[in-house]
Parts: structure tokens; C-alpha cells; sequence
């Protein structure tokens, strides 16, 4: 957005608006407008929220989901099956996965997948804990739950490589999903199905 | 959004995210993940930019659009012309006349339009000091340019029935704009035409 509004104040709230992604220059002025035009509280909540959760945010120290305790509740509730991990990409996914209830065992946040193009490398993913809690935890299972994507694919083969020394199994979804979507948006009688028939590895 | 994520912090910046025009509960979601992602320093930009601008930032003394000094950069320009006032629902309507470089007047800018159902009243816009303004600075002509809706027909309506004793002439842009439009989306063909055709306001 090369507009100015004669405000710096404003200008910069557009910038930075418009960063985010999907909102255009157009969508940030509207959004800055709407701010404006609110109760100073509710612009202040909103800007305050983004900045305590960025600062202040914790994560399980065991599966990197997002946490309010030193250990997340799926990690540390017993009657989930310790033996079975997920690795999935972020977030969003767990909570996807967990709305087709099929799966009961623990996950395995990545943050991220393999991708060079945006200048990120195996060390700037949980990869590394992952191999470390194969090792230590007696996981008998790695079910790979990362988008089908070319990203997604080059994460799944790197983790395949690193794991194969230790023994566990390594699974991944069973091709029901259609290559090139996203996971968020797979219906949840697919995603579930492709959990329960998720296939050996190796032979996909 | 009634989904929890594990930690009320995520919550509560996804709540907050949601309450923006037009972004529900998933792209709140997505756009705090992409927050959370970033480094530390661009989401606290864009919270401080929200706060500071909410709080900082200054309106013009005449024409109360946005300005860094006490008076707009468009009031103090000595070649505009003084003596016809261009009455607009906000900010982005300044730019939107300006962009057609049809009209070298001033702006007056009412910061809304009356709206029963969004609880506007006269009193909360800036038509008081609109009224003032006719009556002190000589203007000879009142342009209305509010939004060819029915809260901005009432406002134009409201206007005029104000102004009537003060003898000014009241005119409002040629109807060349679609009824149900917003000016934002009118091709600046049109609205500078619709400007240069304005008509009396009892005519229309």
C-alpha cells in the first residue's frame, strides 16, 4: 500500500496489518478504520492479546503442542496410549486430528515442515526432540500426519531416514486425502478413515 | 469460536482476532498461528501499532479528518477552495474524492452516518460543528457525499433540514452511482463525473 493517510500512527497500523496473511492493503485500511472507530478498550484488548500471546505463550515439553502447564493435557492424560505418536506440522492439525476421534495415542508438534525455499532446515523443526523421545519414551509407532504436500513429503522422508536406526514402526496416512490439500479442510470421515488405514511407510 | 485451544492465551487472541469485520473464528485462528510463527518483534509491531495509533492518534480541529497537526494538511492548503465543503462519512471517502482530482474544495468529515439500529445518533457525528462551521467560515456550498444508503439518505436528509436556516447552498452528488453501492468500489470515472454533476438537494 503506497497510499498515505496523513497519519504516521495510521499508516503503520495499515503496514503491519497488511502483513498478515490474505489481508490486502485495502482489507488493512478497513480494518484499521474499524479500530479507530471502536472503544479505545476493545482495540487496546485486541492489540494487548497479540502481544501477551506472542510473548507469554508455552508449549508441552513433551509433544510441543501449545499448553498452559509444563506437560499438555493429551500428553499427560494416562488413558491415551503412550506406545502410538502423531507428528503432525502444527497446531491447528492436533485439534483436527482430535476431532475425528480415532486416535488416542500422544503427537508430536514439528512447527513447521522441511522447506528450503523459506529458509527452513530440520534444525529449525522438533526433529531432533522426536528422535531423542523414540528413543527414551519405548514409542512403538510414528504415524507421519504432515500435508500432503511437496514440503510435507520431503519432511516424511527425512524423518523415515533418522528413525529407521531405531526399529519403531513408521506409518503415514493412508492416501484417501487428495494430493495438494490441506488437512484443515478434509472432511473428518476421510481423515479418520485414512487414520485407521494408514499404511507402513515404505511401501507408500 | 467455542473451540478451546489448550491455552487461554491462544484463546483469547483468536476471540480478539474474530471480533475484526469479515476474519471468523478459522482465519482468527490461522492469523494467530502466523503470529505466533513470526518473530516476537513483528507481532509486537502490529499490537503496539493497533494500541498507539487507537490512542495517539489526532483529527483535524476544522474538518476533523485524521492529521498529525492540529490542522489537516488539506485545511491549510491556501489554493483549496474555502468557501465549498465536501460532507463525507469518514477518511477513506477523503481519499476516494481525492483520487478523482475533481474536487478542490474542502472536506468535513462526520465520522459515520446516522443509524438507529447501530445506536448513531446526530449527536455522536460531527454535524454540530458542521452546522458552526457553515455558519462562521462563509461557506457558500455543502456537498454531500455520504454513501447512497438509507442511513446515508437519513443523514443527507438530517443535513439539509439543519442547514436550511443558514440559507447555504446544499447539493449532493449526481446519482451516476448504483443505489446499494459504496462509493469505496465506484470507478473514479463515475464519481468525479457524479461530483462535477452534483445537483441542488431538493431537486434529487
Amino acid at each position: 500500500m503506497n497510499q498515505s493517510y496523513n497519519s504516521s500512527l495510521l499508516d503503520n497500523a495499515v503496514l503491519q496489518l497488511s502483513k498478515l496473511p490474505g489481508i490486502g492493503g485495502k482489507t488493512a485500511l478497513r480494518l484499521a478504520l474499524f479500530l479507530l472507530r471502536e472503544d479505545e478498550e476493545s482495540a487496546v484488548a485486541l492489540g494487548e492479546s497479540i502481544i501477551r500471546m506472542r510473548r507469554e505463550i508455552r508449549y508441552c515439553s513433551r509433544c510441543h503442542n501449545i499448553s498452559e502447564e509444563e506437560v499438555c493435557p493429551i500428553c499427560s492424560n494416562p488413558r491415551r496410549d503412550a506406545s502410538t505418536v502423531c507428528v503432525v506440522e502444527n497446531v491447528k492439525d492436533v485439534l483436527t486430528i482430535e476431532s475425528t476421534r480415532e486416535f488416542h495415542g500422544l503427537y508430536h508438534v514439528l512447527g513447521g515442515v522441511i522447506s528450503p525455499l523459506d529458509g527452513i532446515s530440520p534444525a529449525d523443526l522438533e526433529i531432533d526432540s522426536l528422535v531423542e523421545r523414540v528413543g527414551r519414551e519405548g514409542i512403538r509407532e510414528v504415524i507421519l500426519a504432515l500435508n500432503p504436500t511437496i514440503e510435507g513429503d520431503t519432511t516424511n522422508f527425512y524423518i523415515f531416514r533418522r528413525l529407521a536406526a531405531s526399529g519403531v514402526k513408521v506409518s503415514t496416512l493412508a492416501r484417501g486425502i487428495s494430493i495438494g490439500n490441506e488437512l484443515e479442510y478434509t472432511d473428518e470421515l476421510t481423515l479418520g478413515r485414512s487414520i485407521l488405514n494408514r499404511v507402513p511407510f515404505d511401501n507408500n
